[in-house]
């Protein structure tokens, strides 16, 4: 059964490795940076939320990860070699998949150290969000998170149904698909239809600065 | 007493929770992003200082850190969406609280673990700054930090004061208030006569890059 | 023994605070901003490795970093008041120097934990690249590290280098000097004859973001 999750974690890993590698390339960048760019993306997430739960950095003695990452790459820039150009909407594709995946996976690794309800849902929300966030910090782009579309808030409703479910005694799977479907729909939803959460009422003429 | 303290700590909670949602306006963002910013200005700097001392970081099993920036970051919403505009002032204002009560809790925390009075500078410099550099790195704007006024310094003469109050034995309580109080006013001097220590002799026709 | 390496360790400290208290310069900055940046850039690429690695921060309990990095800002910020510019050729190179000792010092801490070949590598491209890293997202350059030029991947060649000498018994202080010219030779190579390794075949007309 860890044999699955460990194969869902390698999936969320190559997903985001190829995201930090759309990216590396949408900003004409080249040579070895676009590896540690996608590995950043990749593993980002998970390294801070280990280091904060102070448990073992997840990828530290399981050289899986590092290949995973080194293929993912390895095969997105055959495959831009091939097609110069790609649709801005398969990277946001790419990272919809990411973050359900890295929500999930890092709210059940919270939820097993027995951490408050309230931690577990902000240790899915890292897992899924930090790692693009460290990636478009880098790539010198406004982090996804931060604009308007719903982003961080689907890891939210996506976690905080898995942690009830878990609480409702529903099989660790079925909650962990319900969970992450959530947020795949949700952030599927957000991205086709412009879907955000207005909390500040800008008027038209505002001092902004 | 520990009370009391924690008391203070939720208190700089709130005020960078609230200059994280400022600037959040400032930079017309949306949605639930203002939030993570917010909790990022928050508790990043505590988060880091945790890290590196390598004690449990305090947010994790402690639910009351996160309502409180709910409810900072809520209240000011709710003032924004009321008064469309506010001065740059108050945001300056809030950060220099949030300095203040961060550097010192951060020394505080450096000094029971007995590292040497550098390093409880340093962290408290950490834990007053790096929250606000974080802020300042995701909303793509120059740290306040990195500008020619004094901020660092702020925190590294009040530090230094309660440490050396410490060691004369004076009571934590006296120590940690005249620690924090120089932080405040230096911060405040230094934003209303913009005081800076200059280090480097600029020429005019400097060939800057 | 271990006494020279702490030697080597604060040379590398050192020419990573010149590096940031040029590109401070650079950027006009001013006041204790200036040797924020300056240690950001010398100590937090091993700051990482050590949180990743979970073993205690290096600078927590020793003092000597602190002040090699106080010494090199104050001599840098000399040198700078005299002479009023200086060719960027001598930041990358203080860059080159600081990375081939940080790199070789990374990799080796992390082969004592005895962690997997490739984390060993990891390690050495975190120790030697992630405080630059931090040092452009702060002066908000782009990072040198995702340059087109060879930059991680010479400390992949002289860590993966120094791995095999190791395994192959070879003794520690040789195989860190092959590992380390290794590294600086491929870095100034790449610097002189603007080497880089593309990976994407960026056509003429391509249509970047």
């Amino acid at each position: 059964m860890n044999e699955l999750y460990h194969w869902f974690d390698l999936l969320g890993v190559a997903v985001f490795a190829i995201s930090g590698t759309l990216i590396a390339h949408n900003k004409s960048m080249d040579g070895f940076g676009v590896i540690v760019l996608a590995s950043v993306t990749a593993i980002g997430g998970g390294t801070i939320r280990d280091l904060i739960l102070d448990v073992p950095v997840f990828w530290v003695s399981d050289t899986s990860y590092i290949i995973t990452i080194l293929v993912a790459v390895a095969l997105t820039i055959l495959w831009l070699n091939h097609r110069q150009s790609f649709p801005n909407y398969y990277l946001q594709l790419a990272d919809a998949f990411g973050l359900s995946f890295f929500a999930i996976m890092g709210a059940r690794k919270a939820i097993m150290l027995e951490v408050p309800d309230t931690t577990v849902v902000i240790m899915a929300v890292m897992t899924g969000c930090f790692g693009g966030v460290i990636r478009d910090v880098l790539a010198r782009e406004i982090p996804m998170l931060l604009k308007g579309e719903l982003y961080a808030i689907t890891c939210i409703a996506g976690a905080t149904l898995y942690t009830q479910l878990i609480h409702l005694n529903v099989v660790d799977e079925l909650a962990m698909i319900a969970g992450g479907i959530t947020i795949l729909l949700l952030r599927l939803a957000a991205l086709r239809w412009k879907i955000g959460i207005p909390v500040f009422r800008y008027s038209e003429n505002n001092n902004r600065q």
